[in-house]
């Protein structure tokens, strides 16, 4: 094999150590993509690519040669609009189908973990019980579900497969609707797909119209003694408005995976709260190795003038 | 209204008291339609019609205006072949899709409670360990699903929306396959689908062929610290074989959900295994509320001459 400078490129990231996150799984895939973290580059000029999530303002600025911005998430928004990002530069993004479905397998274990007992099967098992318990039509279970882009549209999909009733609120109508599912929009969408669910589950993004979405008077909404799975974002929830909806039962409980504050801390009153199933941010996560194969792939199109498989159209956004 | 004669029925069953299990949804539906246990019976030649689950050989003979045999369960197969039930005979069954979901549901809740260690979150919970687990593409769990009636497509179907990657061993080739889902069929079938599965589903209908299926001839073909989730009958499993399993480490852990002696001794060892997981056959359940509307809906149908929504074919057996 002739040999071939390898193509340069670097992390830029304000909230993420990508090199920690990522770096091994990239280095295993070959010497010809090398990436650097900003203060190991030792000639700025050399950088043909970054790889970015939540870049700082001035992060693009040290590297003149920069050919592409590639995030490492589904969501180019904060990348299409960076204004220090010239428009010669292409942008792409990591497509990582696995990480919806992780979602979705998460959302459906929480539902079903509520729904069919299995808690009280346990503890019934450790004193040797045997106690069937009543269970009801699947269909007779009203799932609320606020979001629905990628992951959004998994957890419907296998929700719906599970049987249960669901009822999504969406920025827009759906391309390809599931059969079945409510699908609702507008500006009420939310406040009225959780009219009367059991459970509530939460996966929007975070924007200023979203932030503490989860408040008393969407809990009011469902059921008595719903179940909220909370896996958007800590920002949405308004966290005296859930003590309070646990403390009158109109929440039997909830699934917090998300935090204003991650890691949430050590002495916070939820850890130990018999209400609450607590899990550190895991109902999703992109995969390293996905990841590192999908930057090293586009990274050696780059290099080869070929078009980007994952590369963003700049004028439509996706 | 004018009042009308109510229409009369009969409990046949060997194995079930189906008064019990159905007898008060079915009077809260109204009083034209009246089931009744045999010896309950004043007037045999007034039984119109019988609900069935495993009915006696001699069962059918006391009632010589019986018109219509209905099974509580979808499968009909020992009614038609029953040697006591006259080809004048209606018969009809109970179609319950909730079955299929409340089966799909326990199967996707016991994958993803190992995939993605749930227990060994709530422990870290329980000391206020904020401790993310790594997790796996979902496309790289392995499940084989051994069965394929209406259960097995349910639980193969919903699995497959969660992205795990799926193979299932089936009688006969099937009719509307998921896409991206492997059927195997022919003698072979169920070992094949074994092999390197990181879950084995059993659903398979209790034959004297499929008796004693899940044994360390079939454990061995699994990739090693796999997992078995045992929803089928008890006599598939050789209990021995599932010990050795366990103590060799070929299998990480089980849910057990049937047993050969139900309900499970309170002394069995299995209890407090940490590596098992015991529930009380809940992994689906004919809902009282859906069999008592079939059977009240297709007494009104036999009782005004109109055809049975419900009615088999005895022709063709379905």
């Amino acid at each position: 094999m002739p040999s071939q400078a390898p193509i340069l490129g670097v992390y830029l990231s304000e909230s993420l150590d990508l090199d920690c996150l990522y770096g091994e799984a990239l280095r295993q895939l070959g010497e010809d993509v090398v990436l650097q973290n900003p203060h190991e580059i030792e000639d700025p000029t050399e950088v043909a690519f970054a790889i970015c999530w939540q870049p700082g303002e001035d992060a693009f600025t040290p590297y003149p040669n920069l050919m592409l911005a590639m995030s490492i998430a589904a969501g180019v928004d904060a990348l299409l609009s960076h204004p220090g990002l010239s428009d010669e530069v292409q942008v792409a993004r990591v497509r990582d189908p696995h990480q919806a479905f992780l979602m979705a397998g998460f959302a459906a274990h929480e539902v079903l973990h509520q729904e069919r007992e299995f808690a009280v099967m346990a503890d019934n098992a450790t004193r040797r019980e045997w106690q069937p318990l009543p269970m009801r039509a699947p269909e007779k279970a009203q799932v609320a579900v606020l979001g629905h882009g990628s992951m959004g549209r998994a957890v419907v999909t296998s929700l719906s497969a599970l049987g249960f009733s669901v009822t999504v609120a969406c920025r827009s109508e759906p391309v390809a609707p599931v059969q079945g599912v409510r699908y609702l929009t507008g500006d009420n969408a939310v406040m009225a797909a959780a009219q009367g669910a059991d459970y509530l589950i939460n996966i929007l993004p975070l924007t200023p119209v979203t932030e503490n979405v989860l408040n008393a008077t969407l809990f009011a909404q469902l059921r008595p003694g719903a179940w909220l799975v909370q896996i958007g974002r800590g920002e949405h929830l308004v966290e005296a408005d859930l003590d309070a909806a646990l403390a009158s039962g109109q929440l039997a409980g909830a699934t917090l995976d998300v935090f204003r504050e991650e890691p949430l801390a050590p002495n916070h009153r939820w850890w130990q709260d018999a209400r609450l199933r607590i899990t550190p941010h895991v109902a999703s996560d992109s995969l390293p190795e996905v990841v590192a194969e999908q930057v090293v792939a586009t990274a050696r199109e780059l290099r080869d003038g070929l078009p980007l498989t994952l590369g963003v159209d700049r004028q439509r956004g996706y």
